[in-house]
């Protein structure tokens, strides 16, 4: 059985098939993918059926085993092929980091593995690539168990974009602090930011939330301010992209208004983020990009006409919180509290050890 | 001539007939709708062709005059057929204040005019319909002087929902101020709040602006915040549904969150509206009842779903902005400056004396 119990699970691997949900039809309808080669799985990934670093490396990884899954030959001939499937699945997504770092994983284990049959080797792959699943899947619970030490029963939550199951095996990173207090039965509910443009949290979180039956109420971006003054909202709970090792992240537009606007009104604000987060070659969020995305996703919504023809955008994809509005970090290893500085130059060594 | 020079004119009246434009095509089209009687003009109010509350009062007058036009008959038939317009347009919007208002002005106006003949009597109620037309275009145009002394060239402000000239008679409040500064030749330029859910600044405010030919470019409401720490934005410039005499202010959702950003950025934010929005019966902002709007107009956008099936929703149609995070309120009588609560009464006793 490859599939750990988690809230629920987007990506299945069963009897050499993986099955992705397809997170572009969603919320209105919950469509499944079946994928039984790795063209398939590299068509899913390029096509964004799925999305989220973390998923896009667990679906590579399977890729790769079903790339190379009915090859027949001497064992030469199964390691080009496991490099050629490699450098194949690798090219769905050239900027994806997690992708690249599945695949590398898979065939080192390979490599060092020394000299194993074909048949050995290919249990090996299928080995490594569930390897990847579970570790996903129990580092996202760590973060949620970590962070739902944080909040207390009746607790009402405010979380923006999505970072959750989807984006990952199931658990999520800020939705794991969520899905971790529904598994403790402590009371609570949450408000959604919607997240405009792309509407990931109305149309995952939200969705996500529904279906594991965590009290949750959708709010427009700009409404979060009113629920903060009126004393509505007791936490803040956000996913990250890149953080700094000053603290300084960057996360989903959007992000640092919600920061800001807590400090104001007094609620504490967190991160919750994997260590694999930060970047040991960013000192502060000065030394992040932040791309910017294609201006039709403001002008439009589903592909119709919301603004008048050309008119001029302004659509940055991210935005960097500074560390100050920051009042502790979710990670699998713990909770780091400021200054940052010192908390996260700590994580890295624990890291490097290990 | 009944149409004095504005920006743009979203009312027009020639020749016994009330051109509208149609608001709910903008921005995609540009449509007209001819109003030959006051049948046609109370069916425009109603189904929002026209919006906003001066720009309602100003058809609702020209209403009136259609619908006594053609009355043949003595003096006595005729006041009894103006009371029935008066009241069969009334019913168009039976919320709408400025709606009721024009339309006593103009009845009142008949009544204190004494003994004419019916064909007087006409004329004279075109002439109140038109003055009500132009006293607002006189209004608009002051607030915008006022508040364009308040910026100088290079500066780049924010607005928030469309308090402009579709609102009103073509110069509106808070764009009143753009227009000010483009007439005088000032350079500067706009970011507009694309401002969920309906989307008025989308489809209205960067509408008005591209058709005046200010440089504007459109954000989600989220991405204000990122723009202020960037040192991009040198004031902010919103209208007002209410004003409470401390100068707490209720206006479009979104906008309380937009003060608080623009305080903690150091950058001004002021506040556009005519004297008539000062509510003196609200001390405070707390006697100000917010509106909740329905649920659809946030889980859907033009009609499609954006979020899953019966996610619950919070949907306030207005937030209060403590007077504590206003700069100054820009009125057709000049600016007023904090502490409002002095500026305000001194402003209510002028407005008495004239």
């Amino acid at each position: 059985m490859q599939n750990k119990k988690v809230p629920f699970a987007p990506i299945k691997f069963s009897r050499h098939v993986l099955y992705l949900l397809d997170q572009r039809k969603l919320p209105i309808r919950e469509v499944w993918v079946a994928c039984r080669n790795s063209r398939m799985v590299w068509k899913a990934i390029r096509d964004m059926i799925v999305r989220g670093a973390p998923a896009i490396g667990i679906a590579a990884g399977y890729g790769l085993y079903l790339g190379v899954r009915h090859f027949q030959g001497d064992q030469k001939g199964f390691l080009k092929t496991l490099r050629d499937q490699g450098r194949f699945l690798d090219s769905a997504r050239p900027t994806a980091r997690n992708l690249a770092c599945a695949l590398e994983r898979i065939m080192k284990a390979v490599h060092c593995a020394g000299d194993r049959s074909v048949e050995e080797l290919k249990k090996l792959v299928l080995a490594e690539a569930i390897r990847i699943h579970h570790e996903d899947i129990d580092l996202c619970r760590k973060i949620g168990v970590f962070g739902s030490e944080l909040f207390k029963k009746g607790d009402v939550l405010l979380t923006h974009c999505n970072a959750g199951g989807l984006a990952t095996s199931g658990y999520g990173t800020a939705l794991a602090v969520f899905y971790a207090l529904k598994e403790k039965k402590i009371p609570f509910s949450v408000f959604v930011d919607e997240t405009r443009p792309l509407m990931q949290g109305a149309r995952l979180t939200a969705w996500e939330l529904q279906k594991s039956k965590i009290p949750a109420t959708l709010i427009c971006d700009n409404m979060a301010a009113s629920l903060m003054r009126a004393g509505k909202i007791h936490g803040v709970v956000v996913g990250a992209d890149r953080i700094a090792m000053n603290g300084d992240t960057a996360n989903k537009i959007g992000t640092y208004g919600v920061a800001v606007l807590a400090k104001v009104h007094g609620i504490p604000f967190y991160i919750a983020a994997p260590s694999t987060t930060f970047d040991l070659k960013a000192k502060t969020g000065e030394d992040i990009p932040i791309e910017e995305r294609p201006h039709h996703e403001v002008r439009e919504i589903q592909g119709r006409p919301l603004a008048p023809k050309g008119i001029k955008v302004f659509n940055p994809s991210f935005d960097v919180t500074p560390h100050g509005y920051i009042s502790g970090i979710i990670t699998e290893i713990g909770v780091l509290r400021p200054p940052f500085t010192k908390s996260i130059r700590r994580i890295g060594t624990l890291l490097e050890k290990s």
